[in-house]
């Protein structure tokens, strides 16, 4: 891991029954910390975030450009079981998922990785597709397909 | 509720079967909201923390204290589901449990209301008691007791 | 301080050569803290925001009804000198005066004190008013005199 | 800029009046947004503070390696002009130079570009040294002398 904040893709053998996994890799930032020396818990879901936008980036479907389409994704529900104590400018892997996905909504998974290739944390958010004032709507298909393409990607 | 940024603790009526709950009043700063308008949903993280601070200090066993004498809780695992979309300067109050509690650890559990008293989000804490340096330790018994004894309090 | 996340007014004795001010009480969250056991800096910046919050909503113009009529307040350089090293749950005052009025903008002034009445930092926002897009724009007549009264208002 | 999230070193080409510069490359998160759409201002405080880690890594100093020695270099003084609107997944490069050094402390001082080059924001921050209580103390001459090295590198 010789350039940790660089966001990158597993290569093939990501694929596997949770479909194709995309790698952020970041750095812990100092704002992080807390007094217990170690990382806050809330940033788990910024580091989440972090994760799907690459994956989404990956897929060719940046979120950035969903959001200018007038499609959404807020969160609905996060789940996250914290097993390390990471530190202030450890290098950090986050692994996501896409573990379901309709025209209503999806939901991610997420690994995240210490320096040394422990499990940090894992966890889970669904989201819901929204218009811009957060009324429920569905997905345009090609959207769906294209993510469903990505997702599935990968294997032999 | 005149006085948004009041904590307080409810009165007799808020026993239940869940224990004694604690209500710790906020409002919503610019900085945690986000483009969509609303709340960045990691922000329930950090109001779930004001909840647990307040029913602790309610309870006349306040965190900071607790940390001084050689005490950690730290979060192991949360779940959050959001059902609302507040807005900057919003009154928001967080409603506190306790779910469970042993030496080992216990679990908080969350309501989030918002102006109208509509119910924003809902989750949950669990934590572990630790050193300050992360390992796993029993509570002393007389905090366990102080914090049962609240949790039991206000019921006929 | 027996109340300390109250917001309020001080009285008729705040008012001096910088204009009326306003304090703004708050406690420190334990995400506010970093592994210097300290609060971390970028911190002060989110109060600075609930400071001019309060000072606009006892001038009777809350900023989120501004922003509701298109006037926006972005902040276009700031400076805080940092004094003293708050701790978790410390009780916290944040005095706001404005210093500086125009049609085409603001300045606040910030003092920052600690339980014990300390000051921990001291500093300014400058702000522009504009619309929506960000685009510069003169403020109402009647907003900037509403907010010229209150400041110049509580002297003998 | 194919890889946004890299922190890299700018070339010899970088030195200049102030000193060597290091870039320090990130992505706007969507939690780094606030309901005007671009970043809320103290975020550029915590990017800052990534400048300047960049900045001490490239020296060989890296700054959790000086804390775990026991020295800190906390923060007591931040000015910031902000001149841009950067978005939710923008390519940001912080341009982190040491302006002043001395045993007892040192300032730094920041650029931050936007996707296109454009200057969004540019500020300072002055540091003292400390030991782990915060009371000031000399930075050992060992430490200055490397600081001093590599700020004065890179020039002809």
């Amino acid at each position: 891991m010789s350039d940790p904040q660089r966001p990158e893709e597993r290569g093939a053998g990501a694929q596997d029954a949770l479909g194709r996994s995309v790698d952020a890799l970041l750095r812990v930032r100092y704002s992080e910390t807390d007094q217990m020396g170690i990382v806050y818990h809330a940033h788990y879901l910024v580091w989440f975030e972090i994760g799907r936008t690459e994956w989404c980036r990956a897929a060719g479907l940046p979120y950035a450009g969903m959001e200018e389409a007038g499609m959404f994704i807020p969160v609905t529900r996060v789940t996250c079981s914290f097993r390390g104590r990471p530190r202030y400018d450890d290098a950090i892997t986050v692994r996501t998922v896409m573990v379901e996905l309709s025209r209503r909504g999806c939901e991610f998974g997420y690994e995240v990785f210490g320096p040394d290739g422990g499990l940090l944390a894992e966890g889970s958010t669904r989201h819901v597709f929204t218009d811009p004032t957060g009324r429920a709507r569905s997905a345009p298909a090609e959207i769906v397909a294209g993510l469903k393409a990505f997702r599935d990607s990968g294997s032999d």
